[in-house]
């Protein structure tokens, strides 16, 4: 690391530009290579660069641009850099040496095999929620981290750190429900019915969902199709006083920050941490002001937890952070093999939860089942049913209608509800061969309908006729594509056709 | 990880384009959000991109462009792509997803405390030198194996490994000296002279060598100020039978070229391995053809090894992982408090070689006193001198000018010698008080020298007056700095006015 040089012999400023290049949420600085202020500091290719406007710094990551498109005297921002730093056209930006980066000694330690400590945890989570670790920086630290290599103590001072390093709901006293899915499973939106079924018998459920990170829908996406989700803490406070509960995205109010930025390396790294992954699921928790959480913790081969033993281990270290956290966790394993209800994509998911909350005959049974176990333990957890009485309490409420005015309800006060875009591009994919359906791949399923559009374009995504155990003729649909423009729907129909483990026929052998 | 897509509807390509980014060696493919390949490959920002073009693939980061400095239709590259693909104008290039990198599921493995198997280095060391590694899937393998986390067989394997990786020169029968220093301390540049005194004597030292990455001046920066060392491999034969040595730049030569790649990301994290440092000296080494090799190890507080322990530890590996791999070591720890000679910089180091060899009345005594030493081991490892009697050889060589002969005689090979620049702004730089020379920093140093220009500018740098111990009086120059420009000279005294404590003077206590 360069250490910064204690004097700055004439301010180093030069005009921002909003380059439009999207570098996934890393800053990037880019500055000619006769740019002057890049040779008075010392900078070079791969610099950490801090920028100050009107009071506010972030840090960047250097490329030098030896091309024409950027003039000496410019400083050029990449799309994360310039949405932290929101400068007006023709703003000059302060450019100097970050200061040095202490808290990678403890990165470097914890490298070595040493504890994370609390002020440790403290140091490393303040430096990366203020975004001064850069990408490599990060990946060291996700690394130092995975492979079990944070113990039970380290895991509770990582949460709180990552908690406190953002901001923090409070709803007052009384109990504040929450759920959360681990994930891997598309369609799985119970979410939208689980929060209307709780909230319908008087539990506060302010829920805040993510959007999709690389999933055909998140819940927020899916919900945005109903209502608006994009509201800022003092709408969100007055929709939770007005209804008992909300469904918005998370984006817009600042809860445990460290969490988004660590997401962005971890999801190409792909390195499985269950201390860092419990962190993440309850530092966000915590920072929303819950006091009881549900983990709907799927279980399957091509789900995030695969196995029985991952879900025994992940299940004791939720409870034993949660515990240590004062926060009340129930974790709820279910049956991870196969997407839940029928649409995947933001408007289809949306279609099958009106269809389960309007009661009507097409409604998706694993669905609305599956719903109302969840909001049953979260029923139990909060004290309005008897151990083991939850389950049927939500389906009451469910089946007689008052989860459905509750949702309206949760709507308008988010601003006004509408129905789901519909597709206008929308094609049958047949089955291959006679015979039972014996495997779902959801991991080929979720690549289908991102290649159709999902979750950018919100009416695109597949629409299922099958569920494991079916059986079925050659050429009967085996799901529909639905897509934004007829480019998508030939896109996304040619590499599902080459996709038979999607949706995998073996012929009968009897 | 992206699965490639087992078919393709339409090749997608694009119409390649310069764009003159310097991504510091990351290859960076850009493309406009608007571009067809980008919607119908479902690439995304931080995507790896397969880019193929005349049978040749290299694989990139992608960046979206929503800019207009793009067009939908073009690929931008960075320089580091650039290179790597040297398209011609117009040349357009096949984009698609790369193969599953799975070797990436070594890399996981050892996150999780499993040990890296031969198999595993050798694909893992393949992907890397083949390009397919991103900067983050580079820092999780760099940080796994951290930490003294490779135990001595790993070390065998990941050095083999990383030889095999690249192309290998061999020079018949019979011993092939070499050496390295392990670094951090500036101007040492006991190479040019250690190579003609070993070569007078009859021993054949082919020595390949770098240019500066963090400090102010590689061997190949300075020995460039004296003839050329961009020599491809042919030349350097050429030069090594008609003279029995070269020194010349390694980078023409593929040589472990892994470890090139491991280093931009090494350099940035900070994070020392033993083992990794090991298997990047010696998959070099043995790469070169070598069968003997000294490794000079400075041993001081800001030298790279800062202890003796650490000294002790690291030649106990060198030797055993030689060993594994025939090849001889021998590890000289030498005196890392301060820098050797007295210039910083490329031209002012080679001045300083040049002075030694010429035997001048000015001529550094530490640094021909090291050379002495240095060639002195490998005179003794080669069967040239016995046990002992090395130095005195060594120094009897550079006496009687046989060593400056012979580094003509080179020079003139490599393609013709020549003087090294001078600097044409220079300035002194004053003891702000009288005293003791206590202490010489040497990162300082390196800062300050690399300010005034080095090793870009070849004339810039530094020039010592004084050496720990000295006593010096108020105002007495303690160096003077060497710039190309009015501008960075100022810029450099600036900065150096404000670091006492590069040459630490203390007052005088009696």
């Amino acid at each position: 690391m360069d250490s910064r040089p204690n004097f700055s012999p004439s301010p180093s400023r030069l005009r921002l530009r909003r380059l439009g290049i999207d570098t996934y949420q890393e800053p990037v600085l880019f500055m000619h290579r006769d740019c002057p202020v890049c040779s008075s500091e010392g900078f070079e290719a791969q610099s950490r660069v801090e920028i100050g406007l009107a009071g506010r710094t972030i840090v960047a990551t250097l490329n030098v641009v030896t091309g024409d498109f950027l003039a000496p005297d410019e400083a050029g921002l990449s799309e994360a850099a310039w949405r932290l730093l929101s400068p007006s056209p023709g703003d000059q930006a302060t450019l100097r040496h970050p200061p040095p980066l202490e808290s990678l000694g403890h990165v470097r330690a914890k490298v070595y095999g040493r504890r994370l400590t609390e002020a440790a945890a403290q140091a490393v989570i303040g430096d990366i929620a203020a975004g001064r670790y850069s990408d490599l920086q990060l990946a060291a630290f996700v690394t130092a981290c995975a492979g079990d290599r944070l113990d039970l103590q380290e895991t509770v001072d990582l949460t709180r750190a990552m908690f406190r390093a953002g901001e923090r709901m409070r709803w007052g006293d009384g109990l504040v429900m929450d759920k959360h899915c681990v994930g891997g499973i598309p369609g799985n939106r119970t979410t939208m019915l689980v929060v209307p079924i709780v909230a319908a018998c008087g539990l506060r459920m302010p829920k805040t969902s993510s959007r999709a990170i690389t999933s055909p829908a998140g819940t927020a996406d899916a919900m945005e199709t109903l209502a608006p989700v994009d509201l800022d803490v003092a709408r969100i406070r007055r929709v939770v006083e007005r209804t008992g509960a909300c469904i918005v995205w998370g984006g817009a109010v600042r809860l445990s920050p460290a969490d988004d930025i660590l997401i962005r390396v971890e999801r190409p790294l792909d390195l499985d941490s269950q201390g860092q992954l419990v962190a993440s699921i309850l530092s966000k928790k915590i920072a929303a002001g819950a006091t009881h959480v549900l983990i709907d913790m799927p279980v399957g081969p091509t789900a995030k937890v695969r196995s029985d033993a991952d879900a025994a281990h992940l299940s004791r270290l939720l409870h034993a952070v949660g515990a240590a956290l004062e926060l009340t966790i129930r974790v709820a394993p279910t049956d991870g093999l196969a997407p839940v209800g029928r649409g995947i994509g933001p408007a289809l998911e949306a279609r099958d939860v009106l269809a389960v909350l309007r009661g009507g005959a097409g409604a998706p049974v694993d669905l609305a089942g599956r719903a109302c176990s969840l909001a049953g333990e979260i029923l139990e957890m909060g004290g309005m049913a008897a151990a083991g009485a939850g389950r049927a309490l939500a389906q009451e409420v469910l089946r007689d209608g008052r989860a459905w005015r509750k949702f309206q309800e949760i709507c308008e006060a988010q601003g006004g509800m509408r129905e789901p875009p519909v597709a206008a591009h929308v094609r049958e994919v047949p089955a291959a061969r006679s015979g039972l359906v014996a495997a779902v791949d959801n991991r080929r399923l979720a690549r289908i309908a991102k290649l159709a559009g999902a979750p950018k374009t919100a009416c695109a995504g597949i629409d299922l006729h099958v569920v494991p155990g079916d059986f079925v003729e050659r050429g009967q649909a085996l799901f529909t594509l639905h897509a934004g423009s007829p480019g998508t729907l030939a896109y996304a129909l040619d590499y599902a056709l080459q996709q038979p483990e999607a949706i995998q026929v073996v012929e009968d052998a009897w």
